[in-house]
């Protein structure tokens, strides 16, 4: 029976629309019951224009921390009184945390995807990447490529509105980042895509393709995969995507996108509380829930 | 392991300073989880000058309802969009109910007092009353009794400042119930006192008198006690008052400050969700907690 929420519970949140189906609240009030911390986080359906009066009663609650989600990550970002390296970068946030009445935003979408590879035994400092995609979670993955030291990002995008923020991502990491050679190229131009695929270490999907209902296209055809190329997906349905398959095939490292989402939420965690997430605990218990 | 709160959960919470103390979290999340509801009750301490703002979150998040405590059920009941006919008259509120963004003030305080008195076999129609105290538990009651048909209230109460408040208690049931008999006198007028007990059915200790460190205290001498005397306490720490033990012990009918507090609860229940508050299981719960 429920003994966790008393009259001192402090109350975290996740903000945006929609929320409802989020695993958010269960994976912190999960971590936060079993490391004995007094907090309970949950979920407000809030759209932008709201967001101002979202931080309003963030500091009335004093709440010590809390996530954004779309389409609250930009106006997140104005709104915060200090922001992370990444999310002044990217100018957008997905969490914010309350020191005493200062909220400060950061961006953990490129942390945790990182993470997920060093998890995986893939160190990315050095290493020359390729990146597909240009949406929020590739902007964040190649910002934190570029701060975690990569010598190069390689990024290719469609011909669509999101080329344009490729374009000025690549500005703000010459400011930035200038150790790291950033580029921009149409994911049309199939030699270029070839070339920076042959020259690379690590080749990322941030794009919604080999998501289902997209489960059988692949952006990189499966002759330029090489044993010692590492393969990695933002995609985490199905678990399995075809390039991952493909990859595991030809004998490349293939690292799919589940950890990413789980490695953020621990990324997240630390910020909160200062505490290491109980990965294995939690996974037990998306188990038995699962049942 | 918690399961409880998800996407979809709402909140319901206390306000007020200070909180933390508060059993109500406890009370009505065991109850949300027993009956199945998805809402979250919890507590922020927050001061008069920030209702406003409280408000405004109210309004943001969608809460259901939630308590107001000390020192904000006055201006709660001027920032709502609506009163409950006690409320009105008391010009205070401990509940609210947010139905669709329209949200209403209760005060159950009064309520909760004659709850436990019908429960234990008293009803208050038509019946002689004696109110010791004109403070906010006091004036709910005495406004209660008077909205639920009892036929005399006589209240006393030193000459402190609470006592033009009894004044204008009188005065406002004077409009809004004509046909119950209100009075207000001196608490050290003994004679008039030991006069209207003589006359009363029911006798309600509703100060603080009797409440420790006042536990040696009692306003009503025992002589006037006769077994056909309702004697009840608002007072529950001790949970028998030296009032109660003596109305005990001269035979009358006595009834402890107890269950007021869970009878309001009950009704607020009520209010929140439409169902009825699961008693036994929570005393057997409270009984759990308590070892």
């Amino acid at each position: 029976m429920e003994r966790r929420i008393n009259g001192h519970t402090g109350l975290l949140a996740l903000f945006g629309t929609p929320v409802g189906h989020s695993g958010s609240p269960a994976m912190y009030n999960f971590s936060f019951q079993h490391d004995g911390l007094d907090y309970a986080y949950m979920a407000f359906d809030v759209n932008v224009e709201q967001m101002p009066a979202v931080f309003d009663s963030i500091r009335l609650f004093k709440m010590r921390g809390g996530n954004f989600t779309m389409p609250c990550k930009n106006i997140a970002a104005e709104l915060v009184d200090k922001l992370s390296p990444a999310a002044e970068i990217i100018g957008a946030c997905n969490v914010f945390v309350n020191d005493d009445g200062v909220i400060t935003g950061h961006i953990t979408d490129g942390v945790g995807f990182v993470k997920n590879l060093e998890v995986n035994g893939v160190d990315v400092k050095g290493k020359k990447t390729v990146v597909l995609g240009a949406g929020g979670a590739a902007t964040a993955i190649q910002v934190q490529l570029a701060l975690d030291g990569a010598s190069e990002v390689a990024i290719f995008n469609i011909d669509d509105e999101f080329y344009a923020r490729a374009e000025s991502t690549k500005e703000k990491l010459a400011t930035r980042c200038p150790e790291c050679k950033v580029t921009v190229e149409h994911l049309e131009d199939k030699e270029a895509l070839a070339a920076a695929v042959n020259n690379a270490d690590i080749v990322i999907n941030a794009t919604i393709m080999g998501m289902k209902p997209h489960e059988d296209v692949t952006l990189i055809d499966k002759s330029l995969f090489r044993k010692d190329l590492v393969v990695a997906d933002t995609v985490y349905n199905p678990e399995k995507t075809k390039m991952i398959l493909e990859a595991e095939e030809a004998g490349c490292q293939a690292i799919g996108g589940k950890g990413m989402l789980l490695y953020q939420g621990v990324v997240n965690y630390s910020l909160f509380t200062g505490k290491d997430f109980p990965i294995e605990e939690y996974q037990k218990f998306q188990a038995e829930q699962a049942k």
